[in-house]
C-alpha cells in the first residue's frame, strides 16, 4: 500500500512537474512572439498621435472604438462586437487661464479644470484664498473663514510610498471631493494641487464629483510648481488673491462602446477570462500610458495567441471599457450584462497602470483562487515578473467583484507613472516598446493559463 | 538539556528577531531620507548638463573630479583624496560623415567612430560593402572577398533576452573586436551596427581595441536605422560603396584621478564596504545614466549615513572609478593599490548599469558571504527589490576579485538602457528623480547591513 502510494505520488509529480515544464515553454514562446512580432507599439502609435486624447462623447473616443473594432476583425478572432453604453460628455472649452494677485502683481499660473467641474462666470472668478492641505484643516477653519472665498487644497503626495499608487491613493479624494466640502463652507472656487510629484509646469486633470444636495462651484487642478508659487506668495501676502477663468460644460449623456473580442474555448467555452484596458482618455495629453498601453497590451494578447495558433480551453475574451476616467460607465455595463449571460467571467486581467517594466500582478477574489493563481509564479521569474500580491484589481473589472471573479490587476514599475498621468506629457514618446510588449506577453501568459487551468 | 538548547534557540531567535526588525527601520530611515532629501539628482544635473560628456583626458573629466572631490568636502566625510591615475586620452574631432552610393546616389547615414579607433585618411575612406552578422561568416567569405572593402558587422542585438544586459553581451564583442579581424583579411575600414535595441539615427560610440600585430583600420558605428538602409541597399546593389571621414586621434596618456571618499569604521576601520560608478562617459551624450547616475547614487550613500548621523561599524568608502570607457586604468589602479593597503575591501558594490528603477542585486565571490548577504533579501522586498543572484559584480570592482571581496552589482530595470547607452540620447532629462534616489537608497541599506554585520 504504501508501495503503491509512491507510486501514485511520483506519477503525479511527474505528470505536474512535465505541465509546468511544458508551460514554460508556452510562456517562452508568448514573450518570444510578444518581443520579435508584436503589433500593440504601432497601434498605440495609431491611438496615441493620430486619435489622441478620447474623452467619453468625444469625437475621438467614438474613433477609438472604430479603430479598436477594425484592428481587432483584422486579427481575425472568433468574435468582434460593440456593447452599447450611456457615457457623460464633459468638453473642457478653450484653455484654462490663472493667476495669482499680490499688490497690483499678477503672475500667470497653469492650471485646468477639473472634469465635471462647471464653468467660472464668464469674466473669470477672482477671490481670496485659504490654503490647506487637508479637508479637518479647512473644516477646523469653518465657513467664518472660508465663505466667499477660494479654498486652495495643497495636499502633495507623499514621497516616502514606494509603490506610487499608494501616495495617489491617499491623496487623490481630495481631488474628488474637496469642491464639495468646501462649497458647503461657503467657498467659491477650488484650487487643488495636482496629483503628482514632478516638480513642473503641468496641471493634471481627473475627474471631480459634486454632493448633489450642495452648491455646484468651479474646481481645478494647478501645476505642482504653480501650487509652490501659490503657497510661497501667500506666506508673504495673506490677502492675495486667486483668479481663474474657465469654461467646460457638461451636454447630454451620449451613446458610446465597450469593444469586446475573443477566441473561444474549445473545453469550456462558457468560461470566460477578461482582458481588458480603458479606451477614453483625459484630453490635454494624447493618454498613451493611460490608458492606450493598457487596451494594446490586451489586443496584443489575442495577437499573440492567434499567431501561435493557440487553442485555449476557455474563452479569451478582450474588453477595451469606455468611460473609466469619468464615470466608470462601461466597467459597469459589463458586469451588468455579465450577470445575465450564460458564461461566465471566471478572471479578469486590467492592465491600467501604464505601459512601464513589468514588476508582477495583484489578486482580489477567492483565496483559493488566488493561492492557485500565485503558484504559477515561479514559471514568470525569468521574466522578472516577482511581484505576486494580493490587492488591487483595477476600476473597470471590479464591478465584477461580487459575481464570484478572480480580479487580476497588472502591475508595471510604477515610478514615472504620476509624472505624467492625465497631463499633457502622457504621451506615445513616454512609452517604450519593449516595457510595452514584456507586459503583453505577461498578460498573455497569466491568460493562457487561466484558460488552460481555470481558477478552481 | 534538550529544555536548555530550545531556551538558547529561542534566545537566539529573539535577538535575530530583534536585530532584523531594528535593521529593518534603519532601512525604512534610509529610504526615507532618500526619498525627501537627497542630493544626488541635483549633482547629476550639474554633472550632466554643467560637465557633460566627460571622457577620460578630456578637460570635462578633469572638471568633473573636482566638482566631486568639492562636493564629498561638503558632505563633510571623514576622508577625501584623488588616486592619481594614468589614463588613455583619445579624441573623437569633428563630427563624422558617411554616405552609402549606390548608383551615382548618394545616401546620408549616422556613425561615429568608434573609441581608439584611428582616422580615415583626410578625404575619407570610400570602398566596396561586405555584410555580415558574425565573425564565422566574415571568415567563411575569407580573404578573397574581404580584401579593399569595408566590412559591415550587422549584428542585431537579440530583442528575446528579457535582461537588455544578456543581449548586449552577446553583442558587445563585434564592436570590441571585429577592425582586426576583418583587417587580418585585408579589409580597409569596418561599420558595425550600434549596440541598441531602438530603431533611430543615434549611433551609439563604445570601446573597440586593435590587436597590435595587425594593421589598425579604421572603424565606427552606424545607427540602427542607418544600418538597415545599408542592408537595404545592398541586397538591390551588391556594388553599392560605403564612404566616411572621421578624424579621431591617439594623445599620449594623461594624468587623472580616482576620487575617493569614506566614513571610518567605529569598530572595523580596516574592513572596508566600497560603493562606486565611474565618473567618465562617453562624450556623445552627457553621460547621464552612464554611469553619472552611478556616480551620484554613491555619493548618495554617504550623504544619507551622513545625515542620520549613522557611524558605521565597517568604513564605508566611496570610490568615483576613472576610465571605465576606454582602459579600465581607474579600477586596476585601486585594486592594486588596495593589494598593499593595510585595510582590506571586504565588498564592493558598483552602480554601472543606468539610473532606472531598481529591481535587485547580482553578487560574485565567495558563496559563503553570496548566502550571507542574500539572507538579508527579505528587508528588501517592501522596497520592490525582489531580484538577487549571483551574477556579476562590475567592471571597475571586477579586479577585487583575486582578493576575495564580495563583488555585488545594483541592478536597474533595464529594458531603456540601451536604447540610449553610449549615444547622443543619455541625457539628464532620461532620468527620473525617484527611480535615481530609489537605488541610492537601495546601495546605501546594504552597504550600511554590510558595515553592521560584515561579510563572513
Amino acid at each position: 500500500m504504501q508501495k503503491k502510494s509512491l507510486i501514485i505520488f511520483l506519477v503525479l509529480a511527474s505528470i505536474h512537474c512535465h505541465a509546468q515544464q511544458s508551460d514554460s515553454i508556452m510562456i517562452r514562446k508568448i514573450y518570444d512572439e510578444a518581443l520579435t512580432n508584436s503589433k500593440c507599439y504601432n497601434w498605440l502609435d495609431f491611438l496615441s498621435n493620430r486619435i489622441g486624447g478620447r474623452l467619453s462623447g468625444s469625437s475621438q473616443a467614438a474613433e477609438a472604438v472604430n479603430y479598436v473594432q477594425m484592428e481587432l476583425t483584422k486579427l481575425n478572432v472568433d468574435d468582434v462586437s460593440l456593447q452599447e453604453v450611456m457615457v457623460p460628455h464633459w468638453v473642457r472649452g478653450p484653455k484654462e487661464q490663472a493667476w495669482i494677485i499680490s499688490n497690483t502683481q499678477k503672475t500667470a499660473v497653469s492650471i485646468c479644470a477639473l472634469g465635471s467641474s462647471i464653468a467660472t462666470p464668464k469674466e473669470g472668478l477672482i477671490a481670496e484664498v485659504v490654503e490647506v492641505s487637508n479637508w479637518e484643516e479647512m473644516e477646523n477653519l469653518g465657513s467664518e473663514l472660508i465663505r466667499g472665498k477660494i479654498v486652495f487644497m495643497n495636499h502633495p503626495m507623499k514621497p516616502t510610498y514606494v509603490n506610487t499608487f499608494e501616495a495617489y491613493g491617499e491623496a487623490a479624494k481630495f481631488r474628488y471631493s474637496t469642491a464639495s466640502k468646501a462649497a458647503a463652507l461657503g467657498a467659491k472656487g477650488v484650487v487643488v494641487r495636482s496629483m503628482t510629484m514632478a516638480m513642473d509646469n503641468n496641471p493634471h486633470a481627473g475627474a471631480m464629483g459634486y454632493d448633489e444636495l450642495i452648491d455646484k462651484i468651479p474646481a481645478c487642478a494647478i501645476s505642482t510648481l504653480g501650487a509652490e508659487r501659490l503657497s510661497g506668495i501667500l506666506k508673504k501676502d495673506k490677502k492675495a488673491q486667486f483668479g481663474f477663468i474657465m469654461s467646460p460644460q457638461t451636454l447630454p449623456d451620449t451613446l458610446s462602446h465597450n469593444v469586446i473580442g475573443e477566441i473561444v474555448g474549445t473545453e469550456f467555452p462558457k468560461e470566460v477570462i477578461l482582458i481588458g484596458g480603458h479606451l477614453d482618455a483625459w484630453d490635454l495629453g494624447d493618454g498613451a500610458h493611460d490608458d492606450g498601453a493598457g487596451v494594446v497590451q490586451a489586443m496584443e494578447v489575442l495577437h499573440i495567441l492567434k499567431s501561435l495558433n493557440v487553442k485555449p480551453k476557455r474563452t479569451i475574451r478582450f474588453v477595451a471599457f469606455m468611460n473609466e476616467e469619468n464615470g466608470g460607465k462601461g466597467g459597469e455595463k459589463y458586469a451588468q450584462s455579465a450577470k445575465s449571460d450564460k458564461r461566465k467571467t471566471i478572471a479578469a486581467i486590467e492592465s491600467d497602470a501604464g505601459g512601464f517594466s513589468p514588476r508582477g500582478f495583484s489578486f482580489k477574489g477567492d483565496s483559493l483562487m488566488i493561492l492557485k493563481a500565485m503558484s504559477w509564479k515561479k514559471m514568470f521569474e525569468p521574466y522578472l515578473l516577482f511581484d505576486w500580491r494580493k490587492g488591487y484589481g483595477g476600476a473597470d473589472i471590479n464591478h465584477l467583484h461580487d459575481q464570484g471573479t478572480l480580479l487580476i490587476g497588472f502591475m508595471p514599475d510604477s515610478q514615472r507613472y504620476f509624472d505624467l498621468h492625465h497631463a499633457a506629457t502622457d504621451t506615445f514618446d513616454k512609452v517604450n516598446k519593449r516595457e510595452l510588449e514584456l507586459g503583453a506577453a505577461a498578460m498573455a501568459s497569466l491568460a493562457w493559463l487561466l484558460s488552460e487551468y481555470g481558477v478552481k
